[in-house]
């Protein structure tokens, strides 16, 4: 599935600001997407984009700059558009994260390239630019202010991408051992023997104290090494309790 | 729903860059998110901050500066420390998509705010300042540059949490009537007869030319108006072919 991700392409049109262009670049990197292409950019090669793009100057290294919507699409499959701007469309208009997994099942099945095509800060993709995509992509955002920055939407878009191609599981700690149900099974019959010996609890006339205490546990997931911590505590109240006696 | 976005409070620990901040208070606000907390910025107020906030003054002008996590937590039910280091961690470990589902749950269902806890540029949350969350989210990135920007990792984040309160659905095109079956197939017996007249189809030895056409065109999904220009074609097609004969 990693090679499916160097099949996707971004293509950045009209971008004003040199800095955008670093900051999608190191966006992508940071998402295994390595492929950018740019549509008559303001100001590129420039001092902002190199030093937003942090570690990720492999991207920009590699950028290719065309004077044309057309020249950036050429060999892709598929393109998708990302816009912000409801408006007529003859194809379909997916959410962020459905347009992922089409964008995926294309590059997965395709030899040829996908796109995704991001307009200029101002004023997004034209009509005219919208219109060479297959499909639009919305990004979901607050509807009394929607202005992602477009290395923002760069980099959501290539989030999801990554999630589709190889799902969102990153790194877990270190699991210990659960409790068995006979162990917490004891460690709660202990409990109630000790807490009735403190005369904490009044075994006529238990109330709810146990059944809280269950569910406190049982919220936690007992570990073994836990059920005998808490055992141990019991043990040592057990023996204050006999030389008090 | 919109309310529980309302009780997320995001917490920048140590941030180096006031651009960084400027850029996460942008990337909440498209997302709907408004409360930022910054534990000691190493500068702030500053003019890259506010510059690169763009239009999210509001954020900004409300942002609280505090001088120790723990402060910055007051009065939060749950807090999630975002994280691409792993160690040992004592609570959950949860991709950012059920980190955000957890978040929102707590929201919703409680009077206090839910936290999400961003460390500084250099190395991310210290153990110290992790032991002090509830949970971890883990922001899936390509395992070769994990280096997400702070500000992105905020955009990120915030996203995954307005598509958990919201859902991710933003604008559909207009949809026209689609044809009816029985349009279609008098389309295709239209055209069956027309291709036949115009000796482009052998109906003795017909190949595979209907059957492709009706491949393609199932899967263009063809409108009401499509397929009356389409006969309209056809029409003038067997027009031309009278005048001819």
């Amino acid at each position: 599935m990693t090679a499916s991700l160097d099949r996707i392409r971004v293509v950045m049109c009209a971008t004003s600001h040199p800095g955008n262009i670093g900051a999608a670049a190191r966006a992508m990197h940071t998402m295994g997407v390595s492929r950018l292409v740019l549509v008559k950019p303001r100001l590129f090669p420039h001092a902002d984009a190199s030093a937003r793009a942090s570690g990720a100057t492999a991207v920009l290294d590699a950028v290719r700059v065309v004077d044309s919507l057309d020249a950036a699409l050429a060999g892709c499959a598929f393109s998708i558009g990302y816009s912000a701007r409801p408006r007529e469309f003859a194809g379909a208009v997916l959410p962020a994260r459905a347009a992922a997994a089409e964008a995926m099942r294309h590059a997965v099945q395709g030899e040829r390239e996908v796109a995704l095509v991001f307009g200029g800060e101002m004023s997004g993709l034209s009509n005219d630019e919208l219109a060479r995509c297959q499909a639009v992509a919305t990004i979901a955002t607050n509807p009394q202010y929607s202005s992602l920055n477009v290395a923002a939407a760069v980099q959501l878009a290539c989030y999801e991408l990554r999630v589709a191609a190889h799902g969102d599981r990153v790194w877990t700690a270190p699991r210990f051992p659960a409790a068995s149900s006979d162990e917490i099974a004891r460690l709660f019959a202990h409990a109630e023997k000790t807490l009735a010996a403190m005369s904490f609890l009044d075994p006529a006339r238990p109330r709810r104290l146990l059944p809280r205490l269950r569910r406190l546990f049982a919220r936690a997931g007992l570990e073994k090494e836990e059920v005998n911590i808490l055992r141990g505590i019991l043990a040592r109240v057990d023996e204050l309790l006999a030389r008090d006696a």
